[in-house]
């Protein structure tokens, strides 16, 4: 079954105008005009695939096409249509379209399937707005409680709570979309890779085998502000040199792990009141640790702790260190990845497993249903990024992928 | 001789309520409100001295003490009263007063003194407004050109140049102010010293030697943005981790100046687009190198360049390199500070010939007419900050020291 590949890039770049900004970037937060904008599309596109619509209480939509034999468990296919600030197109919405497109070619070739099937995006996947991500997967898994969202708000200071409300989605009445998970029989979700593996082993699809989780740690160098002419190098508490050692410590630490797949980043690094002609008083670190391998993440973490307070023993300055969070990571179902193993052969496409650095909503449903992810390659593997690319081929194969894998489950 | 110091407190303590903050710093920005207040205060001070008041092109306050003897050279002394944003009470303003105050001593014992005193008070000093420092000083020794003030606009975009015409300043007309700098015999500045070395000495006085200079350079690391979960540690371009190596090299290398008393701060560090979940892809740094021996300066300089290179190219990622300014250190006159240090002997003050880190007017009129810079010391260095402290005792030895001095070149 081949898929019609210009017809979907085609409505894919009229739907990917939807919050695209001058300079390229697609900024599609959680719940905003253009977001909104983009759901109601997506409802049309359900109700020209006759799918039945459901909005649940956190916001997720589903559209079911039903099976031949309605009392068989479901299958879901799943990710969202939400960006981050400036992103790219095929973060999370090829997932979803790709789901959408598996549904047209049954439905357009009139396939024989025994299970609905489910296709559903997912509220509120980004934290680009309320600083939490996979929102809508997370409240239908009771990963967080309805109430807890009064404590996440935007920059204006709305809360994601409310936001719910006001939109007339109430996350108290999530008892259906609950069940919708528990009673299914296995969910997938394809996403681009969002990293340079693939691209690099030149594989078409990535099988996932496990999501890592971040342990995140907000760390405060305390040394003493003073003015960089009038200070002697020999009388300074410089917070910026000192975090700077642990910079680079944090990557040492964490390339003794890399065999274990950890990482460690620091991706902000803030000077606190930062002037040209000042010593750096105060300097906060935001240290991101993730793997798979839960010990290897542990250690890294305590290595990377009493790194901090030797460092700053040494130098005599003080330090704070909060943990942000601290996960386990998630291991994805190996009998769906076994599926996926054999489609790919089938279809002779050069595969790999591999692990998912990031986290996407699969995470929090693998917990409640078998589920697995399936990577395809992207770019440079820039995303989050309005650099953010994917070859059409890249689509093709993983649209055909995940359409011989679906047809094979729910026949 | 001694002053009044209870007086005097007194009165700089009311002063000091001119653009103080409810969180007790005051922001008392040049050419602000408040700063004409204050200018208000300083010229009603002078009438009250029976001082010949002229404010020049450039908008600094000239107020004169004639001598004995009108045809012989004048003594200047003078600083500013602008602050920076959140500032304390004695940067500058401190200068002013105790000058306005040996003025006060004068006149009220009947000194006779045969060269005129000027009192000067220099507008825009510091640099927080237009991004440009000791304007009043650099215009009127033809440190710039009028009409490049055109180019400094405070966060409004408003001009410097039109702010002067604005409030009825004739940039273009500054030929007596040039002449009364030129013409003069010499010039004093009482400053706070803004750096920690007098208190952990246990120094009254500081006698500046040289002010120190600063070489500037805004470096952009350029690496590669990626997801912190999804890039393996070998194949990131991670800027900050190539900043950190950076920032510890700068230090090392200044420290090993640091016997001609050069050093080198990073005191701002900017992480571009940074994010806890992402590869830091480009950083910011601003690298200022300060010091009073030239040759020590410039050799940091082309080792930082150096390092730089060497750094990026190792960790294979590109780099910019900007010099923001590259000026040189100014030497103090020598005559002068016998002067002084034969006042400190006489008034039994423990004192040290230092360096200036920091720049002050002084540095522009040291090239028209003899000029040096005396130190008082500050709790625990702290300057451009609301927690700025200068003890009563420090500040009297100031003032009887500059009186002193002041006595004797003028007698």
């Amino acid at each position: 079954m081949n898929v019609n590949i210009d017809r979907f890039i085609e409505e894919y770049n009229e739907l990917s105008k939807i919050g695209r900004k001058d300079d390229g970037g697609i900024t599609r937060l959680a719940f905003t005009d253009v977001d909104f904008e983009f759901r109601e599309r997506i409802k049309e596109i359900c109700n020209s695939l006759d799918l039945e619509i459901e909005e649940d209480g956190a916001g997720n939509i589903w559209a079911r096409k039903n099976g031949t034999e309605i009392d068989l468990e479901h299958i879901i296919i799943g990710s969202h249509i939400d960006t981050v600030q400036s992103g790219g197109a095929y973060d999370g919405t090829l997932g979803v379209m790709s789901g959408l497109e598996v549904i047209r070619i049954l439905k357009e070739n009139n396939v024989i399937h025994k299970h609905s099937i489910d296709v559903v995006v997912f509220s509120v996947e980004e934290s680009s707005r309320y600083d939490i991500s996979t929102v809508g997967s997370k409240l239908i898994t009771g990963k967080i409680a309805p109430k807890m969202l009064k404590n996440y708000c935007d920059a204006a200071g709305q809360s994601l709570y409310n936001e719910l409300i006001r939109n007339d989605f109430n996350p108290n009445e999530l008892t259906d979309a609950i069940k919708r998970v528990e009673t299914s029989k296995c969910f997938f979700e394809l996403h681009i890779e969002q990293g340079p593996i693939l691209e690099a082993k030149e594989c078409s699809i990535g099988i996932v085998e496990g999501i890592a989780a971040p342990i995140r740690l907000k760390v405060n160098i305390l040394g003493s502000d003073a003015h960089s002419g009038a200070c002697p190098m020999e009388m300074r508490k410089d917070a910026l040199t000192v975090a700077s050692q642990i910079i680079l410590d944090v990557e040492k630490i964490a390339n003794k792990e890399s065999e274990h797949k950890t990482v460690a980043t620091i991706g902000k690094c803030i000077v606190l009141n930062g002037a040209m002609n000042k010593v750096p008083g105060e300097v906060e670190l935001y240290i991101d640790i993730r793997g798979i391998d839960r010990r290897s993440m542990v250690m890294s973490c305590g290595n990377i702790e009493l790194d901090i307070d030797k460092v700053c023993k040494n130098k005599g300055l003080d330090y704070r260190i909060k943990v942000l969070c601290d996960e386990y990571p998630v291991i994805l179902n190996a009998d769906l990845n076994n599926i996926v193993e054999e489609s790919c052969k089938k279809l002779d496409l050069k595969y790999m497993t591999m692990q998912s650095g990031a986290g996407h909503d699969t995470m929090n449903i693998a917990a409640k249903t078998d589920a697995t992810l399936i990577f395809i390659p992207c770019k440079d593997g820039v995303s989050h990024n309005k650099n953010e690319s994917v070859n059409k081929k890249d689509i093709q194969n993983g649209i055909e992928l995940l359409y011989d894998v679906i047809y094979k489950v729910s026949a």
